[in-house]
């Protein structure tokens, strides 16, 4: 398998920055995330403190920084990862239901926004998940709900109801979703999950619906659950100055690792992390 | 005296982007430094990672960042800064010859190239010093050397010539300097200061010139000397994440804080020292 010399997960300001400095020391990247940068960033209102910049829209950002991708070069592989496994010498991804291995991984997946849901944590691994793709032959046939926190989680729903008879989507932003006839939309604002006898139950403010699994789709994935092992503060990935988080290979940057939550210091995070990955590359090359 | 919230020292990107963060905070601040921003970034080659701007020149970049301070009205000090005193609850900063008070300070003079010559620190203040307008009552009517490391000094040496009957000029940088006709240019490497008996000494790779007091004039001062009882690690100020120094309101961002000397690395920083800054102040109007 084509090993890569970082892989960079994030297509925010930090993991764009990451790989454009990554790809200018002629490391071999893969940069994985959403393809459409633009779906963060035009959230923004104006920004006026990304130096250079005087007074742009989200979208005009995201513009001038597709555009430096293309003039590098640099493609986004627009997989989600849902795994990350320290392997010793190399990482493990687990990204949709395909392995990717890199010598070193550049987290920049952004900060959770809002706190799980109360039963989500208890009930992980036994009747919530966080990846439609990857668990998608533990619910084949099954009755599943989606908690979608954002529309970039349609197409897992419309792939779930091309496997499972029944798929119940929930709604939680603003919007009218766009799905196959066959997945019933219910926009309750659902306010806990359950497990009282091995099957689950979602909670909204009207009434329970009884499913068989339940899979709950963010942008962000804590980091904690994303990478087991790292540490962690709250919603926070620890580093220190260099980006370094616990795990040695693995740099993190943007808002992941804390705040301000800011296009600038996530674009300076991803620079720092990106030169602290080469470094650590350059000096194991050396001791081998 | 007017105070400001916010005194930024240095106009590289960490003091720009403080800048323009302080001030979209409503902030009251002065910004001290170089006001010819593409002095020290015109010397860049091509860059190539800061994110938003494919590949521009060192002027282009500085040309978009004067753009993003002038559409915010905000304009620059060109009063070099010679030391920082910690009063308490505030700041005060001697440039040139006056005194300016800060609630807050945020250092982003760079990084000082190159070491200190042989018998540069023992004479400090003994015959040695690093800024003429400060200290020229000291100096008038005597014989100076000016040890200059760029074109920017020819105008420290042009002034110091109004005072000092002969003035010695040393250039440690290429180019031919343009000064008055009764300053003298030594175009030699001077590589050591000696205080052998009261008097100085400015020895080159090819004589000994006796002179009365030295200037040793640099972009930018070494820290622990611009701001006395500050920590620092060699040439860098020690920082947090949040880019606290050891003085609590002084804050610092850029090349000052260490490697990489990058650009975005630097603007990054100046906005988490200005949110930072911004945080110091509105605790302390809390707690009064």
């Amino acid at each position: 398998m084509e090993r890569y010399d970082i892989a960079i997960i994030g297509t925010g300001p930090a993991g764009l920055e990451a790989a454009v400095t990554a790809v200018i020391r002629n490391k071999k990247i893969i940069l994985l995330g959403p393809e459409d940068l633009s779906r963060k960033l035009a959230r923004a209102h104006e920004i006026r403190n990304y130096l250079g910049f005087p007074a742009v829209s989200g979208e005009e950002l995201a513009g001038a920084f597709r555009g430096h991708l293309d003039r590098m070069g640099i493609g986004i592989t627009a997989e989600r990862v849902s795994a990350v496994y320290a392997m010793g010498d190399y990482f493990a991804l687990q990204a949709g239901e395909e392995m990717i291995e890199a010598a070193t991984v550049i987290l920049a997946t952004g900060v959770v926004q809002g706190k799980p849901l109360p039963g989500e944590e208890e009930a992980l691994g036994h009747g919530v998940s966080y990846c439609a793709t990857c668990d998608a032959s533990l619910v084949r046939g099954k009755t599943v709900a989606v908690v979608a926190y954002s529309a970039a989680e349609e197409s897992e729903a419309a792939f779930l109801s091309e496997i499972c008879p029944e798929v119940l989507y929930f709604p939680m932003y603003a919007g009218t979703p766009a799905l196959p006839e066959n997945v019933r939309i219910i926009p309750e604002k659902v306010t806990a999950l359950e497990r009282p006898d091995g099957k689950m139950l979602v909670k909204t403010e009207k009434m329970d619906y009884p499913v068989e699994a339940v899979f709950v789709l963010r942008d962000a994935v804590a980091p904690g659950q994303l990478v087991p092992g790292l540490e962690t503060e709250g919603a926070h990935v620890r580093v220190n100055r260099r980006m370094e988080s616990s795990l040695p290979g693995l740099f993190a940057c943007g808002d992941i690792t804390g705040t301000p939550y800011q296009y600038i210091k996530a674009a300076g995070e991803g620079n720092i992390a990106a030169l602290s990955a080469v470094s650590y590359l350059d000096e194991r090359k050396r001791s081998n």
